[in-house]
């Protein structure tokens, strides 16, 4: 019953099925049936699995074309990142990295995602039968990123995640990993999700208002998006707080010319600032930003000092990380290439800090101080973070899944500050004056 | 040194000066101290203090003279308040309600100044100067159902309201009650707030789109904003959550000519539905408005349950109540006549409620769902509240007032649904299909 339900979600934008993660699951059995999607290689419609293997072949080795102009393009980038805007190939094409080379090392689709929480959004045989697409390498590697990050968690905590599939009616779905109330974690979410369609009227005045002039057929605009993303709220005040998203999207113009791009980022917030944990953090995110353009860290570093800013307090919602937007550059590999080194960070950044704190007592005081720090978190999500702003107000978005990002307790408490020269005060002025960790 | 804070309070927007209220309290010793303000009866700019007593005398009796066209008005009103528009005089001008009459009839200023939580934010010698003004009367209304509604909470719970005045830099302040961690209460809030100014370009343009056609001086609108606010949030899951908001709006045109609106609501949130008591909140408030006019219960009625809609979880945030905006009409008298009739039913709507679960036990199930519905009272607040919302957008924003309406506590389990037949499905099952109660 339960290897049916991974492959055969119900219909309904709402519909889900559980398991805890076993690594006996039977589902590939069913990975040769065709799904309703596509067969293997083939097209049904220009919105479903659309095929990217000749932009993402053509432009594999454009950066390595284009190494001059650096400094220019570091004033370009600058605007760019003040201004939110995209990354433009143009802009970003200077030295192709190292790790742009390391392409096509992904290895055997079904071996890999054996090692999965659930199989993968798209069934198996259609990623089999389009694997050098981005859209493919993408999927795999979201749901790597969160097999990964759940195992590690899983491992630390002793409890299981409960893993939910689930089917937007529009087109696509999503796994939700979500553990609650465990031994070290209190709450933790790990989503991923895989959408088509077509993009909507608003959707496509909000591109247009980022840069993009986007021309649909008779207003449509066939698209395809992905993501994964965690928050996880530990039990321990002294253990932070930490979010990460990386994903990719991509979007068909009525000449049938493809725009894509990928976005994402890393961040914590600790509730009593550690100084050696926060540079372990910024220092694993830079040295995997620093494999790809020496400009990345330190743009991406502030550009997420910026976006996790909450206006109405004065204050960052955390100590940062890197955040970016709209990459699309120098070329798809390479940005795919810098992604997954980013994803890559992940367990290296988190864990360590995790098992630092594991045992370190906590009194009343600092857990009220956490629940305090909790609201805080709420509030920039509902109130200023644009990927719940967007979700929320999206007809067929899965709301668990958007909302498993609030904490399981918060606190608001009326005229809350901190005497000055504590451990809270410390916090709140690293959170007001936002400082170099590196 | 107290006295000094309350007539002489600092000139920053987070200036404040706390007291518990205590009734011998001696800043009447300064009333007769010309406020930076004006004068009594003077006019010092056309901003600050603006004087209203002949657009409140013109219009005092102009209802009287329009009594027909009762259901040409109706199908006006029901299209307005579809339409989430002003309720314009010409719309409203159908019987003049018996309340309307009772004018004239509030006292005198000092002696009722003597029952507050705290002196009002208009100096006192002020008020006396323009005692008929429709800004002063607000004034003296906001700040009695503020007392009225602290006092008889304070009897209930046996602790005390922080009171909290605070100044606005760009012209007027507030008044912050706030009751934390009672033995009855978990937060208990009651605000004034008195501001005035020149509307921003944007909030100039949020008038528009409401309807109103406003031509500033220089593109600058002078105007003058009050209300009282409170949300009481009780630890017995068995006593509902309480709202009530009522405000005065007054805005200058180039040609000096005034608009004026009113506005407001009390709307209960219950964690267990109790027919009885929603038949009693529901009834009191229908009371006082059938004074007034019969459409106004069933059409402020429908607005509540439209307006305290939590849209992504398809369920209303609490049984509703009475909920209207941009009221000018019939007249100023009358509108008036009808907040007054409204405020006065905070005190007979709730306290029966409150004392009715007093002593209810209540089981740690019935305490985790309470914080399940305090999740989403925060996500209503802070996604959806045109007030909030406006707030914190709004520089100079006292956010500690704005965001006492948030809970102490609350908590967001993931995919948290009642077992069917259960108390916590009949409560859900009413805010999904609101229904008439009485």
């Amino acid at each position: 019953m339960a290897s049916i339900a991974f492959c055969c979600v119900k219909s309904t934008a709402q519909a889900t099925s559980r398991r805890s993660f076993s690594p006996n699951v039977k589902w590939f059995s069913r990975v040769a049936r065709p799904s309703p999607c596509s067969l293997p290689g083939t097209r049904t419609t220009g919105a479903r699995c659309m095929s990217h293997g000749a932009a993402a072949g053509g432009s594999r080795r454009r950066g390595a074309l284009a190494l001059s102009g650096a400094a220019a393009v570091t004033a370009a980038i600058a605007g760019l990142l003040a201004n939110n805007r995209h990354f433009r190939q143009a802009d970003m094409a200077t030295s192709v990295p190292k790790a742009a080379e390391e392409t096509g090392q992904e290895g055997d689709i079904l071996t890999r995602c054996r090692e999965f929480m659930s199989p993968p959004v798209t069934d198996v045989a259609v990623l089999q039968g389009r694997k050098d697409d981005m859209c493919t390498r993408m999927e795999m590697l979201i749901m790597e990123t969160q097999a990964d990050f759940c195992k590690a968690l899983q491992e630390v905590d002793g409890g299981t995640f409960q893993v939910d599939r689930w089917e937007r009616k529009e087109g696509g779905g999503g796994i939700s990993c979500v553990m609650q109330d465990g031994e070290v974690f209190e709450k933790a979410g790990v989503n991923v999700s895989v959408v088509f369609g077509h993009l909507t009227e608003e959707a496509a005045r909000q591109m247009r208002s980022r840069g993009k002039v986007l021309k649909g057929k008779d207003g449509k605009l066939p698209f395809c998006a992905m993501g994964v993303s965690s928050v996880i709220h530990p039990k321990n005040p002294h253990i932070p707080t930490v979010h990460f998203n990386y994903r990719y999207f991509e979007i068909e113009e009525e000449d049938g010319s493809k725009q894509w791009w990928f976005g994402g980022g890393t961040d914590l917030t600790p509730i009593y600032l550690d100084e050696g944990d926060a540079f372990h953090f910024h220092n694993t995110l830079k040295q995997a930003c620093d494999k790809h353009h020496p400009h990345y860290y330190p743009d991406f570093k502030k550009w997420c000092d910026r976006y996790f800013y909450i206006r109405h307090r004065g204050e960052t919602r955390g100590i940062g990380g890197i955040f970016f937007d709209d990459l699309d550059g120098p070329d798809q590999e390479a940005a795919f290439s810098f992604v997954k080194s980013c994803a890559g960070t992940v367990v290296p950044c988190f864990l360590p800090i995790v098992h630092k704190h594991l045992t370190q007592p906590f009194s009343e005081q600092e857990k009220a101080w956490q629940q305090v720090r909790r609201g805080r978190y709420v509030e920039f999500n509902l109130v200023y973070d644009r990927g719940v702003k967007f979700g929320l107000a999206t007809p067929g978005s899965r709301i668990e899944s958007i909302l498993m990002s609030l904490p399981l307790t918060a606190r608001w408490e009326y005229m809350h500050e901190p005497d000055s020269g504590t451990p809270e005060a410390n916090m709140l002025e690293a959170l007001r004056n936002p400082k170099e960790w590196v």
